[in-house]
């Protein structure tokens, strides 16, 4: 199996300014191609640093990615490093300038003077087609080694990648290798390992590995060896009996695909009425392409009196159990799908904090409410996290009620 | 000035599935400490490639921030690479499993024996308390450097970070370094870079970088010397008065934020009417804390149906100019902020993606609306992005045109 590195130039990374996306990015795929990834490395806009790195590089690496550093601005030192790393001098490509004056042109815009620098590279250096930004990306080979440089705006670097590096990855000997991602939800960490323990021993060349998340836990497995990888669906569907409808999803699933596809198949609609999640769950649900299909309206009742008037939340509930309570969770479900004519309501109330807790009715609280056909309930939930975590796993669970629902409530 | 490593140990970090969070986090506030972050490496959970690392650090790094692998699981490997590296053998803590074993008590739950693993700590370790999680952080001094270890998931790294080792570090020496954020939105990356690059040149002992974010561009400038801090109030309205409003905020500003401070002082209330958003900018609105003090309702108008029921917009207007167009942004607000008695209405239509574009009004067409005291008015974008970020440029440009009208219309 080829090892690769991968290496992140920026000072917004190194000063943590910036997340370094780009790095998972390029991991993700290099991992789907059978290129395993040694080390990530993340270093400032320092050409001392640049070249100390590339000259630590442990000679098993046969193919290191580089992003960042190669924008018009002063601080943008990559192709300078890299021409003193290789002992090389930068030469002027017509060919760059050209097509970043041409860029801005389409934009109406005239191209300032310092974006000209971008047109400078290493001698030794291949131009690779940038599809959508002006700095190009570069291949170097040199040493028995391959070099790929790439701008660290994600866009263009992920143009650059899936266009012109995966295509040449073919031919460096993908492997096959499997990854399956199992996606569970309502379960600790450890109580998941602990069910899975056995099964885990027994397939000692299959990697497990659990990855929690703030809304759930990802188990992965990666297999390599051959005869394991014809055993998938096996092994799937033995996991399966073992953590049951805990597992919402694989891979590229997330809740509100898996959502998706059970709404689609079934040709049900869907409203919301959100109090704590303050339109997340609607947000959550139209980020599918398509869900205009679905997904109807949504009421964001984010005071008492928006419950009443839009919602038509009875007033007397709301002072006799409050606004976080099962009762006004199931009415505005109930309300909501009334209103809008949809097969299913759906439904937050809670405390997203920091304030607003109470002995009684704690920061974290949440109730939802799920309005269908076999009229409404409620279920309410404990969370311990800030405001935000707090909204996402609000989010989670009405979005999981809602997922159950639709299997138990709809399964012909 | 003190340099620092970061390792960040975990499959699930090299192979692409998470994002390394932890490091950016880590990153930040050791920046601020004037510790400077040199090197930021990821490896997986494999003690040979953890040795590695630990073993070829440049002499020069002080202090060595470890995370991820304590947990109870078998891929977990980080403390027995840990004693390997130092020599030492693991030593059995009683303290550490009564602490684990009290937690799952008292969430009604039994602790699973895997846990116990997490006792077991190397010899020359010193415990740093975890207030929220079992796996403890570790302390360690050896050969002139500091090791701390931490677990990786993110809340319990940042409670041992904020309550445990950085107190430690006012006594390393924090340093007077100071880092302003400048937030940017309407402006290419290279515009900006022109308009400030006399300035810059004028000021070469400031640190001054571009970060180009999905929905604005950042300007960070960094300043060691002492008589330049002194002047950053002078710098800041020089720098405001080239870039205008365009500026829309500063260091941990964000819209939301700045938008909560002007409807806070000006005591004015919101409604949202939201189409292609979806509630994303409802959402936004409501991750601030207090937010139920001026956000009061919002309606999801995903359908032409819910446009016309829920917000009273007029079938034939839908019908001449169609869902996306200025006159339905601009009764979209209005009707919005008629049935919420708010004093402001936000509305937003357009087309996301991927598909329900035509050449006449293509993906990526935004209008929003605005309406209050002064009547209603609209604005159209174009972006370019995918489904997910044409979302948040939408309700990015939406939430500018609020800021502006806050500013402009509301100014005394």
């Amino acid at each position: 199996m080829t090892d690769a590195a991968i290496i992140s130039i920026g000072n917004e990374l190194i000063s943590g300014h910036v997340l370094n996306s780009n790095s998972s990015y390029i991991a993700d795929i290099l991992n789907r191609y059978g290129i395993r990834v040694r080390l990530i490395i993340t270093v400032g806009d320092d050409s001392k640093q640049i070249i100390d790195v590339l000259e630590n590089l442990n000679q098993h690496i046969k193919i290191v990615l580089i992003t960042g550093g190669l924008g018009p601005t002063h601080d943008d030192l990559t192709v300078p490093a890299l021409a003193e790393f290789f002992r090389t001098k930068l030469i002027f490509k017509k060919e760059i300038a050209d097509n970043i004056a041409t860029r801005f042109t389409l934009r109406g815009l005239e191209m300032p003077e310092v974006n000209l620098k971008q047109a400078y590279i290493p001698q030794n250096a291949q131009i690779l087609n940038n599809p959508v930004g002006s700095a190009p990306g570069l291949k170097i080979e040199h040493d028995g080694r391959i070099y790929y440089v790439m701008p660290g705006v994600p866009a263009e670097m992920q143009a650059i990648m899936e266009k012109v590096i995966l295509p040449e990855f073919d031919s460096i000997g993908k492997q096959n290798i499997l990854k399956k991602i199992i996606h569970v939800t309502g379960l600790p960490e450890s109580q998941i390992y602990t069910l899975l323990k056995d099964w885990i021993k027994q397939h000692p060349s299959i990697e497990v590995a659990f990855l929690p998340q703030t809304t759930h836990i990802d188990v992965a497995l990666t297999i390599s060896d051959h005869d394991e990888i014809a055993q998938l669906d096996d092994y799937i569907k033995h996991i399966t009996a073992i953590l049951g409808r805990n597992i919402y999803g694989y891979d590229d699933d997330n809740l509100e695909s898996v959502i998706a596809r059970l709404l689609f198949e079934k040709h049900l609609t869907l409203a919301v009425a959100e109090s704590c999640t303050g339109g997340l769950i609607a947000s959550r649900l139209t980020d599918i392409p398509g869900s205009s299909a679905y997904f109807k309206s949504g009421i964001i009742a984010y005071s008492n009196s928006t419950k009443i008037k839009l919602l038509g939340v009875k007033r007397e509930i709301i002072a006799n159990f409050g606004a976080v309570s099962s009762e006004v969770a199931g009415q505005m479900a109930e309300q909501v799908r009334a209103i809008s004519g949809c097969d299913i309501g759906l439904s937050s109330t809670g405390i997203a904090g920091p304030s607003g807790g109470s002995e009684e009715k704690p920061v974290g609280l949440v109730w939802i409410g799920i309005s269908d056909k076999n009229g409404s309930r409620s279920f309410s939930h404990n969370f311990a996290g800030n405001r935000l975590t707090n909204k996402l796993r609000f989010s989670q669970a009405a979005l999981n009620h809602l997922r159950l629902a639709l299997i138990e409530d709809f399964s012909k």
